[in-house]
C-alpha cells in the first residue's frame, strides 16, 4: 500500500576552493541536498496540490503524512487509502521523486478554506499568534497531562546521542534534525531535513503512518531553536517534552506554557534551561 | 508617507529555571521575541491578504517591501504609495502591530495567480526546484555580470563584525541575522529576525524604500545556512556575493552557479568555503 519507489541521495558531491591558512585549495566536499516538495491530495476524482516546501529526499512518505496530520488536515491514519510518488507523464525525471501522492479514503476533499491563504510562511501558523492560542484549543489541540518524567541526568545525554545519530549533519553541516527519545533516554528515531519543520513532521509522520501516536512519554529533541510552530507541532502529536539545542522564543513559551508543554532550552555542556512546566524534571 | 509608529520589542523577559553544574536556579532571562506577521495589499478599493509569517517585530514596513519586491510582486519604490499599520477596529490590542497596509499607486491589485499555492513553505520557491531555475530567469531575474571582487583577508573580517553588531542575539541567542558590507568590509546594515528569511527581506526592503537598489558592489552575510530561498533573494537584489557562516545546500549552489553568484560557506575561524563564481575573490 505504501509504495517503497527508490529516492535521491540525501547529500551531493561537490567541488569547492578553500581559503585559510595562508593557502588554497580545489577539494570535494558534500553537500545536504535541497529539493522541492509537493504534496497532492487525491479523494475520489478530486485533486488538491496542498503544499509546497523545500526538503532534503528520505522519508517523503513520512513527511507527507507528518505535515497533514500537525496541520489539522488527515487526523486518523486509516483515513489514508495509500501514498506514492506522482508517476503523471507530465512530471519531468528530475522531478519525479518530488510529488507525493496521498490518497484518501473518501470520495471528497476535505475542507481546506482555513489553510487557504498566499505565502503561508510555513502553514502551521494558522490565524495566529497570541490570539491563535484560543484557535488552537478550539482546533482540538489538547492540554497535555502527560505525568511523563525525565532525569536532568538523563537529558543531558541526549544532545551528544543525537548528534552521533546524525550522519548526514556529520558530512555536510547543512541538516537540521529532531530526534525522539523515551523517557530512559533511549532513541526512537531521528530525521534529518534542511528545514527544522521537515525533520519534525517526518518524526510524526512515521508515529502516524505507525499507528502509535500519541507521543506520550516521549521526549523530543531539535537542532536548531524552538519556535511557536514546533511547539505547536509537539502539542499535536501530545508530546510531553520539547527540548532543543537553542533558544526558544517569546511566543513558543506563552504556548508551551499554555499547553503544559515541558519546554527546554539551551541544551548543551550539561546545562539546559526550563522555560515551562518544570514539574517533569525529576 | 511612512508611518513609524511605536513597536513592540524585540526582546521579552521570562522567568526560567536553570539546571547545570549541579544545581537548580531560578532566574530571569531575555527571548527573542517571535510575533505574526500579515501584509495587507491595498489597491484603490481592492484589498488582500498577501503573506502570514512568524517573525520578530522591528523594521517591519522593511520586511513588508522586501518581501513584496523579493516575491517580484512590487517591483519598484514608485509602485508604492504609503506603508502603514492597519488600524482597521476588529484589530485587536495585541495585534495591532502585525499587520501591514502596503497601499500601491495603482487602483488595481498585481496579479497574484502565480503565487496562489496553499501552505507556499515560504512562498519564494514558486514552482520549484531545477526546473524552477528556468523560470527564474523567465520572471526576470538576470545573471550577475558584477565585477566587484573581494579580498580573502577581507572576508575573514566580516562574521566577527556582524556578530559584534547583534545586540540582541547576543542577549537571546534566538535570532539570525543578515549583515550588509561593502567591498572594504564596512558594515552598512545589519537585520535580525527569529526567521532567516525575513532578516534578508529586511535589509533588501530598507534598499528598495530608499530607492539604492540594485546592491550591486555589496557583500551580503548570513547567519544561518545558504538555502536555495536565500540564494533568490540575494541574486532578485543583485547582490553578487553570498556568505554563510554555515553550509549551504545542493539546489543553492546550483542556482548560485547559474546565475554567477559567488557562493560562500563556513565563513569562520579565518576560513571559508568557495562554491561558485571565484574570480570574485582576490
Amino acid at each position: 500500500m505504501i509504495d517503497s519507489s527508490p529516492r535521491p541521495g540525501r547529500s551531493a558531491e561537490v567541488t569547492l576552493t578553500t581559503l585559510g591558512g595562508g593557502t588554497v585549495a580545489k577539494r570535494h566536499d558534500l553537500v545536504a541536498v535541497e529539493e522541492p516538495f509537493e504534496i497532492r491530495l487525491v479523494a475520489g476524482r478530486q485533486r488538491r496540490s496542498l503544499a509546497l516546501t523545500m526538503r532534503t529526499p528520505g522519508h517523503d512518505f513520512e513527511l507527507a503524512a507528518g505535515f497533514l496530520f500537525n496541520e489539522g488536515i488527515v487526523l486518523s491514519r486509516d483515513a489514508i487509502a495509500g501514498i506514492s510518488y506522482c508517476l503523471d507523464g507530465d512530471i519531468g525525471a528530475e522531478q519525479r521523486y518530488n510529488i507525493v501522492n496521498v490518497e484518501l479514503r473518501s470520495d471528497r476533499l476535505p475542507d481546506l478554506r482555513a489553510h487557504e491563504r498566499l505565502f503561508t510562511g510555513y502553514g502551521a501558523c494558522g490565524i495566529c499568534g497570541r490570539e491563535s492560542l484560543d484557535a488552537l484549543q478550539a482546533r482540538g489541540l489538547r492540554k497535555l497531562d502527560d505525568a511523563a518524567s525525565v532525569a536532568a541526568e538523563t537529558l543531558f545525554a541526549l544532545a551528544d546521542r543525537m548528534r552521533a545519530a546524525q550522519p548526514v549533519f556529520d558530512r555536510t553541516g547543512g541538516l537540521h534534525a529532531t530526534a525522539l527519545f523515551d523517557l530512559s533516554g533511549a532513541l526512537l528515531l531521528l530525521r534529518e531535513d534542511v528545514g527544522r519543520h521537515n525533520a519534525f513532521d517526518k518524526v510524526v509522520g512515521e508515529a502516524f503512518l505507525a499507528n502509535t501516536l500519541p507521543l506520550r512519554g516521549r521526549i523530543a529533541l531539535v537542532s536548531g531553536r524552538a519556535s511557536f510552530e514546533l511547539v505547536q507541532k509537539a502539542i499535536a502529536a501530545q508530546i510531553p517534552i520539547l527540548a532543543s539545542i537553542s533558544a526558544p522564543s517569546s511566543l513558543a513559551i506563552d504556548l508551551a506554557r499554555r499547553f503544559g508543554l515541558t519546554l527546554i532550552g539551551f541544551l548543551r555542556d550539561r546545562r539546559a534551561n526550563i522555560y515551562t512546566a518544570e514539574h517533569r524534571i525529576a
